[in-house]
């Protein structure tokens, strides 16, 4: 896989009364896109979640270049920026409705804790889903 | 208490393109005054979560008769419509920025359930909860 | 068209607590589909607003009868109930991944408004999406 | 002045399962704060929007140290990092419960439009509003 890319319409109720997505949004899109990522890779958030580990937010942070509007379809890149099976962060860039002019620039920083919010050793306990994070890094780097 | 009031002033990201409140928010709006009504009347429900019971909404409906707009401030009335200790029926009627004119009427339709999502009698396994909300609802048709 | 389905995964954001997808949310769930429904007979809703119409929610009522969670994808089905050009009610029923069992339903109500929030009459001001409308349902009549 | 705060409790509907509030909710917590500030220093947004001006975000950020909880109160603190005129950049520091331990720190930054979405210079173009902001400013570095 070269890229991961998710598509996403805009809904009305995601718009406020500036006519454009509210910004909040948008970090709730990379959500989205990153979840559909593990799907992808074959480490589905659910499963992640029974498997009783947790990926919580630890930072995140977005450009507004563009704004979007109403019934658009955002194509939302993600790629790995960094993983060693403690941390992770990854990188977002949306395009609207098949433009290349990059409308949002995204990041977002994570570790991994088991259900008593402890950090869990992803390469140690959890290989399987530390293996689909590095096989995917590795395409990418490989790809780029 | 001759009636419950909630006040709640309304936020940007809260309204869409139209220039008005998302419709659906105002299903939100009467959560927050149910589970203030809570609290005013003894039982905050982070407490109620708590003791081991969940307070779900089973139906909801909502009348949109004048569209609220951002940096207005709502009165929202909470009403008892029905109680049993099973099963409990509230109704809202939302006024804005000191108005007397009806904007948005809705109503929450709910049980009562333990954390296995079992029904729970109120009356014989949670007196204290049953006694708020009928003390309340006692109070409420002695004042109308 | 026999029936109108529109299919929607639930995201992660759209839960709480109690594990379950908030409620306020199938309100969101019922515009998608309905957006979708207009996309689909021809008539999409960012082009009805730029032709200057509005279809503000008048009433929305909603049954939850079994609990969605994070993951699932929803099917959707929307169905007319009434549409006379001034006024038009439509129903949602929502069934969870490839479930037969009913977990929500909905229902809607909605005005036509121009910009100045004055009623329109789509038969003799906006036939073409008079028709739209009037087609679907006949449709949806036929095949019932 | 010294320092801008505003307090803000937590709603049920912005928890996910996680148990906590999901991470793009500071997000309109800071958007709260924001306007909240405005309409302590004189110039409510509604009024800024009336006079027409648009204070879009370009940048946000958030860094999630300890997560909040529903049925907490939050003070976020509200901070000038940089104002002249033409771009803004506000810090926030969220509290939670009356503790001293910061919970959440975020970042925005802003510029001014006309409604035709072109740069303003407020100091020309809108002196009201920027000896608003220059004020609070100047009276924060004054304490601080």
């Amino acid at each position: 896989m070269s890229e991961f890319c998710y598509y996403r319409k805009i809904n009305y109720y995601e718009t406020d009364q500036m006519g454009i997505v509210h910004h909040s949004n948008y970090i709730r899109f990379m959500e989205e896109a990153r979840l559909s990522l593990l799907q992808q890779i074959g480490v589905p958030y659910d499963k992640i979640e029974e498997a009783g580990v947790l990926i919580p937010v630890l930072t995140v942070s977005c450009e507004y270049r563009k704004a979007c509007r109403f019934a658009q379809t955002l194509r939302i890149v993600v790629k790995p920026d960094f993983f060693n099976g403690i941390k992770m962060k990854l990188k977002y860039e949306m395009y609207a409705d098949g433009s290349d002019e990059l409308s949002i620039r995204g990041e977002s920083g994570h570790c991994f804790l088991d259900k008593q919010m402890r950090p869990v050793r992803l390469k140690r306990d959890y290989p399987q889903i530390y293996n689909a994070f590095a096989k995917w890094q590795e395409e990418y780097n490989e790809v780029k």
